[in-house]
C-alpha cells in the first residue's frame, strides 16, 4: 500500500525492526559483559601465575579458563542470532567489523594460553594482550551504542559502555598496583600510569552517572561511600607518593589486590543490573512500538472503510497554510468535505513527526557524549603516532593543554585533530 | 559462517545493501527535484491566474498542471521501488514518515486546484499552500541526506538539498516581488520578507558551495557573474528601498518575473547536473563495494583452503601487544606458526577498520552542516511559538543577536534552545 497511511505504517515497521535488532544486540552486549569480566579475572590470575614462576594460582587459572570458555561460547551463540546474511542490519557494517576483529582475537586465545602455561611470556605481555582483546570487546558495545536509533536504549548502552570501560580501567589499575607492590617499588612510569588510570576511570564514571537510570546510579553512589573507598585511597596514596627509589611493603600486594577485587566484584553487580535494565528497556520499547502499530493499523483501516470521501484528506492538509495566509481566515472551516477522518490522519502524521523529531534531538544529545570520546581517543592516537608518546603521555599532554588554556578537553582534542594535516606523516 | 572472516564479509554486505537502498533513494530524490520545479511553476502560474481575475495564464496553468501530474506520477512510481515491507530500510522510520506527509499533501492537491480554478482562494493562500507541499518534498531530500551512511553520497545530497532549498527561496522571492510590483507598492512586511528570502538563499548557496562537486560549483559560479545578476540586483534595490507609501512602476512586474524566471531556469540546469552526479556517485560506490566484496571473498576462500593451520590467526592477533609490552621485543617474530595468512586477515580487518573510521569521521563533518540547519530551524520555531513572531522576525532576531554578541548564528540558536525549558509553554 504505497499511500500516505501505507508509508506511515511502513515507518512504524522500520522502528519495530530496528528495536528487534537492538534487543538481539542488547543480549549480545550482556554476554560480552560477562566474558569481559571473566577475561579480567583470567588476566589477574595469569599475572599471579607468571609472577610466582608458576607456583601460585595454577589450579585457579585453569578454573577461570573454563569459565572464560563458557562465557565465550555464550557470546558466539549470541552472534548466531545476528542478521548477518541479509546485509540489512542497521549499522551492520561497523558493528560486524568490530565483531570480526574480536573473533579473530578469540581464535588466537588458546595459543596465547598455551604460552602462558609454558611461562613463555611475562606478566606485562599477558596484560597487554588480554587488554587488547578486552578493548576489542568494549568496542563492540561502543558501536552498539553509537548505532542504536532509540535514544532511551542508546542512553542505557552509553551508561553500560562507560561503566564497563571504567571497570576495565579499574582492573588495569589493580594489575599495575599489584605489580608495583610485588616488586617492592613503584617506578615513575608506573606511577604516571596509575594516575592516568585513576583519572580516566573518573571520566568514565562521570559519563556513566550522566546517562544511568536512577536505580543503578543509586547503587553506584552507595558503593562510592567514603568508608568503602578509604582503604583504596590510602593504598593509592602509598603507591603514588612513593619515591622512585623508595621501598614498598610487599605484604601490601595482597591487601591491594583484595581491596581492588572487592571493588571490581561490587561493580560487577551494577554491570549486571545495567545489562538487565537494557534488555528490559528493549522489551518495553518493542511492546510500545507494536501497540502503536496496532493502533495505527486500526485507524488506517477505519479510514479505508469510510470510503474515498472519508479517507480523502481533501483540503485538511492545506487548511493551516490557507488560514494563515493573508486574507485567509477561517475560510476553510466551512468547507466540510469529510474533514474528520482526514484530520485524524493528519494528526497521526503530525504526532509521528513530532515524536521522531524529539527522538532525533535526544539521540543527538546522547551521541554527543560518544563523539567526545571518539575525538579524544583519536587525538590521543594522533599524538602517539606523530610524537612517539605513550597513551598516558598523550592524554596528559591534552589535559595539561586544556588546563593551561582554560578550555574543555574535547576542544583541545578537536584543535589537535584540526592540526593533523600539518603534522608530519606518522610511524 | 559466524567466524571472523564471515563477519568481515557480512559487514561488506551491509555496506552494499545500504548503497543499493541509497541508489533507489537517489532516484527518488531526482524525481522529487523535477516535481518541485513544476510545482514552483504551477505556483507562479496560479498566482498570475488569480491576480488577473482568471483572465491570464488559464491555458498555461492547465498545461503546467498536466506536467505536474506527470512528475507526480514519476515520484509515486519511484516510491514503489522503496523497501517498505520488510521494515529493514536504514533510516526508514524518518524517511517514510516524511513521505507519508508528502503523499497526504499530494492527495489534497486536486481539491486545491479545483478551488483555484473557481477563484475561491487568493494568491497569498495558494502560495502558502503550495510552499507547504514543496517544503514537505524538500524535507524528504533532507532526510535522505541525513540518513545516508556514505559520506560522499551524503555530501552530494547535502549539496543538492541546499541548492533546492535556495532555489525554492528564490522562487518565493519571485512571487513576493511580483505581487509587490503588480500592486504598485511594497509594504514594509513584504520588504522584510524579501530581505529575509535573499539572505536565506545566500546561506543555502554557501552550504551548497561547501559541499558541491567542482563541476556543478563552476557552473554555479559562472551563472553568478556580475553581468547576469546586475538586473536582478537593480530590481531588488527598487523593491527594498521603496518608501512604504511610494508607488512602484507596475510595468516592472513582468520584467521582474522574467528576470527571476531566467535565473530559476538556469538553476534548474544545475539541479539536473547535481541529481545526475548523485546517481552516478551511487553507481560508482556500489561498483567499488561489490569489487571489494569479491576481493575479500577470494582472500577468505584462500584462507579456508589453507586449512586450519593456515587460517588460524595463532598469535598474530596478539603480536603487536606482546611486542609492545615491557620485556616483549621481537619475541614473536620467531614464532612462525603459519603467520602469513593470519597476517593477511589481520591486515584486511585493520584496513576495514581504518576505512570505516575515516568514513565515520567524514560523515560526522557532513552531518554537522545538517545539524546546524536543524538547530537554527528549531530555534526559529521556538521563537515563533513562544513569542508570536513570524518566521522572518524570528530569523532576524537570531541574526541580530548573533551580530550583537559577535557569535555564530548556530551558537545563538543553540543558546535559544537551551533556554527552552525556561520559556512559558507555547500555543
Amino acid at each position: 500500500m504505497k499511500s500516505a497511511p501505507g508509508f506511515l505504517l511502513a515507518a512504524k515497521r522500520c522502528e519495530i525492526h530496528g528495536l528487534e535488532q537492538l534487543a538481539i544486540t542488547a543480549e549480545l552486549v550482556g554476554s560480552i559483559d560477562r566474558l569481559v569480566h571473566v577475561l579480567q579475572k583470567e588476566r589477574g590470575a595469569s599475572n599471579v601465575y607468571l609472577g610466582s614462576g608458576g607456583t601460585r594460582f595454577a589450579a585457579q587459572r585453569l578454573q577461570i579458563i573454563a569459565e572464560s570458555a563458557a562465557a565465550e561460547a555464550e557470546v558466539r551463540q549470541r552472534l548466531y542470532r545476528l542478521d548477518t546474511d541479509s546485509g540489512r542490519m542497521a549499522g551492520g557494517a561497523r558493528l560486524f567489523s568490530r565483531i570480526a576483529w574480536v573473533l579473530h582475537g578469540l581464535d588466537a586465545l588458546p595459543a596465547l594460553r598455551e604460552r602462558i602455561a609454558a611461562q613463555a611470556l611475562n606478566a606485562a605481555q599477558v596484560t597487554a594482550a588480554l587488554s587488547e582483546l578486552i578493548a576489542g570487546l568494549l568496542a563492540v558495545v561502543f558501536e552498539a551504542a553509537d548505532t542504536a536509533a532509540d535514544p532511551a536504549i542508546s542512553r542505557a548502552l552509553v551508561a553500560l559502555f562507560n561503566f564497563m570501560q571504567g571497570k576495565e580501567l579499574a582492573g588495569q589499575e589493580r594489575a599495575t598496583g599489584a605489580a608495583a607492590f610485588a616488586a617492592g617499588r613503584a617506578a615513575a612510569v608506573h606511577q604516571q600510569r596509575l594516575l592516568h588510570l585513576i583519572e580516566a576511570q573518573e571520566r568514565c564514571f562521570q559519563v556513566f552517572a550522566e546517562f544511568a537510570e536512577p536505580d543503578a546510579l543509586a547503587r553506584w553512589r552507595a558503593q562510592q561511600s567514603a568508608a568503602t573507598l578509604a582503604e583504596l585511597e590510602r593504598l593509592r596514596r602509598v603507591l603514588c607518593v612513593a619515591a622512585p627509589e623508595g621501598a614498598l611493603d610487599t605484604d601490601l600486594a595482597d591487601v591491594w589486590f583484595d581491596c581492588c577485587s572487592r571493588r571490581l566484584d561490587a561493580m560487577r553487580d551494577i554491570e549486571d543490573a545495567l545489562a538487565a535494565h537494557l534488555q528490559q528497556l528493549c522489551a518495553v520499547k518493542l511492546g510500545e512500538a507494536r501497540a502503536d502499530l496496532q493502533n495505527h493499523t486500526s485507524l488506517v483501516d477505519s479510514l479505508a472503510a469510510a470510503g474515498p470521501g472519508g479517507a480523502a484528506p481533501v483540503a485538511v492538509f492545506f487548511e493551516r497554510a490557507l488560514a494563515g495566509a493573508e486574507g485567509g481566515g477561517a475560510l476553510l472551516a466551512a468547507d466540510g468535505l469529510g474533514p474528520q477522518l482526514g484530520r485524524s490522519l493528519l494528526e497521526m502524521l503530525q504526532a509521528q513527526a513530532r515524536r521522531l523529531q524529539a527522538m532525533s534531538d535526544e539521540l543527538n544529545a546522547v551521541r554527543g557524549a560518544l563523539n567526545e570520546r571518539k575525538v579524544i581517543e583519536r587525538a590521543k592516537g594522533l599524538l602517539m603516532a606523530h610524537r612517539g608518546l605513550t597513551e598516558d603521555q598523550a592524554y596528559k599532554l591534552l589535559r595539561q593543554t586544556a588546563m593551561n588554556q582554560n578550555r574543555r578537553l574535547v576542544e583541545v582534542a578537536e584543535a589537535t585533530l584540526a592540526l593533523a594535516d600539518f603534522l608530519p606523516p606518522g610511524q
